[in-house]
């Protein structure tokens, strides 16, 4: 309804939804004759906020902050719910409120638990409330969970909840490759949630994330032709794991095609002093930044080159700062503004560059961002990935896929010398940069009548080319892999 | 019933046993009016074999015969009994018949198949009935059977089954560690299977596994103590995986008692012209070889060494063969006769050396089997083992344990040149002999505050300490794990 009014300006929909949102306002609450409950799903949470936000009325800014203030409350609603329909509660079918997040209140919560699509929503609307409600209390619950899911529960393609069984979390550093779930809507609600964060505190590690979630495990969720979606999104895949046309719950396809269509509103930021690029993607687009109109052309062709040019736009002269983000992933930027060098280090803001000055029309700032190809490693608590080495460019994961590589592919060892080279393919999956180069794979055709023998199989020399992780499952079947072997050398 | 007539002499049981086995043929067979029903769980086939021995009443081995030629004949009769109870077929809730080796007539199956307790059961049976009807055929599916689960659905341990699902067997090469199921019983039903085989050839292999099985996969079943039994017995834990002292479903307890108080029978084997030691296990036995009576002592105290004395006793000379197994482990194998070297590599019959000669009493034997620590490897296409090892020494599988180790043991290293030694400690696990070595450690002191980064972990040297896999879980609860990283040096 929100969108649909800002899309078209027709309260129709937004009319509709605000009568059953004062529904629900008259039938949760506080006040004597409420009810105490809150959702099982979150996510009204975050769309009682947009609807304040549209309709400028604090009541549901207030629903809002009461589901999140109640949550996790004891005695516990979904306790005394169960009773009031005559069940036992212990017979709740995910067995713990962790699976919710209403095992305690959001201010008590240190760990990314449980569902992790509803995480996400919750931990958006906290970040929501935070900002509009000056909830300092909120914003620290929030950064706790965001460091503890980075530390130990993210996939390094920015998928996240790795257990099928409860669509989410499990344990500390519990990565698996092969059964990951990684649902495609829970990368997008990462993406949602670390886009709040960045509106609270203009960080680059939240942007980082918002990346890697965005340029990977999120568009992995559909096919290159915009028709098949994956619902889970493994890091490893023998052959049998391919996108569908749709779901019986169907909630990715329609969020990440929202996601890919409100794209815009994620490139951008602004506020009174300063202009914020938080990604590189080419875009046009006018803001105002304290109370002037700029307008911003980005030119690049990012994430396959680091190379980017921002022109400004402007009808006079116009103070303010210009944040550029230095990706975390990048070890080498240069930065020049109207052709001349402007020292990064100095003037690095919590990941930021930001340049201050007097812009006036036709300026133009180039950034240089370094994208060699890298070799990325798991903490070594991640049994899943012990001995592995994963290949990175820029914001991109790659992968091995059985279309370009011999396989099995568990069976090549990349060297950890072994040089790896990128080059633009245009005619590769619509024109991505591949990584190539040579690796070892063991060699059976002299392994024969037995499972296990006292010596290892010999490694033969073989090329590997990897392609990016989202751009996998749009060829033949067959096996995919993230997380290579390495050797020693 | 057979065994506690055996055992007693008593016939109590053995009739009202004979007078079920009775019923049973009244019910099912090819004759008019008989249902041509079999069992869902193989297991009446080899008792009825067991009952026709002790009987000799040929219409038990008649109504085995019967069940295993009718097994997965079309039209299926589980289709026809599921249909005459008002139920589709398609309904079954295994899905396919392969859950119980019924999706096609025994002689046509090649792959090992469904649940695995099931599977060495029917094998078994087909090798009983092959010896007893000299029905080639059956020996013939029995050795593609034994040549498909040995070169790639066999754990090292001798273990089998890696699917919690259906019990049972997935894909060749699919060997999880951490979450193989392979049943106790189902190890059981493998020595069961394979000391049939080897009464219908004599070859070692046959011995090997079953010895495999023994050592490693049944042993595990039952703690120290004897108290508490696994279920299942996977290759890999993170500490949580305990033996219990009974389950809902309490196969595998008896069935393990049961083994164990029968070793005897597996030890040795006699025909007209040959005295077979199968297995090295400090024993004395009676034999009649060729018509005469013939004492065996064997003296040693294998696994912990490969030195086995064997002394003979008899009343008169007599001529017959010694055959004593080489195990297929072993590279390096001495033999005496009387204190007289004795060559084995040009009397070496099916992997076991051949002494033909007039034996008398008081003739001693003397056999060394070197059993220095082996690194064994995977067939490259077991994934899951990819760039590990496992030590072995003897028939015996180690592991690291937790109570050992630094944990987590993911992060533990065994470089390709490690010296490993073995010593004998009297006071671990009630006598074990340990494997001990330098190996590396990945660190994680210098890794804070991100689960990814472009370096790997360093290693630090430390010492590790193996124990025989079938010890574990008998201290303080912790990790364990089978198959170790190598480094490449």
């Amino acid at each position: 309804a929100v969108a649909y009014f800002q899309a078209t300006g027709k309260r129709v929909l937004l009319d509709a939804l605000c009568r059953y949102a004062d529904y629900i306002d008259t039938v949760f609450g506080t006040a004597p004759g409420k009810k105490r409950g809150y959702p099982g799903h979150e996510e009204i949470e975050l769309a009682l906020v947009k609807l304040y936000r549209v309709t400028g009325e604090k009541r549901y800014l207030h629903l809002s902050q009461y589901f999140i203030d109640e949550r996790g409350r004891q005695p516990h609603y979904f306790d005394i719910e169960a009773r009031l329909r005559g069940e036992d509660p212990a017979a709740f079918q995910h067995k713990i409120y962790e699976y919710n997040q209403s095992h305690l209140p959001v201010r008590e919560q240190r760990e990314v638990v449980g569902h992790a699509v509803r995480a996400m929503y919750l931990y958006s609307a906290m970040a929501d409330l935070a900002r509009e409600l000056h909830d300092q209390s909120l914003f620290d619950a929030d950064q706790r969970l965001w460091n503890h899911l980075c530390t130990t529960r993210l996939y390094i393609t920015g998928g996240l909840g790795p257990s099928r069984h409860n669509e989410g979390f499990t344990a500390d550093y519990d990565l698996p490759n092969e059964t990951a779930y990684a649902e495609t809507c829970a990368a997008i609600g990462l993406v949602f949630w670390n886009h709040r964060m960045l509106q609270l505190d203009c960080e680059a590690r939240y942007a980082d994330m918002l990346e890697r979630a965005l340029y990977n495990c999120v568009l992995s969720g559909v096919s290159l032709d915009g028709q098949k979606f994956f619902y889970e999104n493994p890091l490893a895949s023998l052959g049998a794991h391919h996108r569908q046309e749709w779901f019986w719950v169907a909630c990715c396809p329609p969020n990440i095609a929202r996601l890919l269509a409100s794209l815009g509103e994620y490139i951008y930021a602004v506020n009174d002093k300063d202009l914020v690029v938080h990604l590189y993607i080419q875009s046009t687009a006018q803001m105002t930044v304290g109370g002037r109109e700029v307008t911003v052309r980005q030119e690049t062709i990012y994430p396959w080159d680091g190379t980017i040019t921002l022109r400004l736009g402007m009808d006079e002269p116009s103070m303010f700062g210009l944040r550029l983000r230095i990706p975390g992933w990048c070890r080498n930027a240069q930065l020049k503004v109207n052709g001349d060098a402007f020292d990064i280090a100095s003037h690095l803001e919590q990941g930021y560059v930001r340049v201050e000055r007097v812009w006036q029309a036709d300026d133009r700032v180039e950034l240089e961002l370094a994208m060699p190809v890298e070799r990325m490693y798991a903490h070594p608590n991640v049994r899943q990935d012990a001995g592995c080495v994963v290949l990175q460019r820029g914001p991109l994961v790659y992968c091995l896929e059985g279309a370009d590589n011999k396989v099995p592919l568990h069976r090549i060892v990349v060297p950890r010398t072994a040089e790896l080279a990128s080059h633009f393919g245009p005619d590769v999956l619509g024109g991505v940069t591949v990584v190539s180069g040579n690796a070892l794979a063991e060699e059976d055709t002299d392994w024969t009548g037995t499972l296990y023998r006292s010596w290892p199989a010999s490694l033969q020399p073989g090329a590997i080319t990897a392609i990016p992780y989202y751009a996998w499952d749009n060829r033949q079947p067959g096996e995919m892999r993230v997380w290579l072997r390495e050797g020693g050398s």
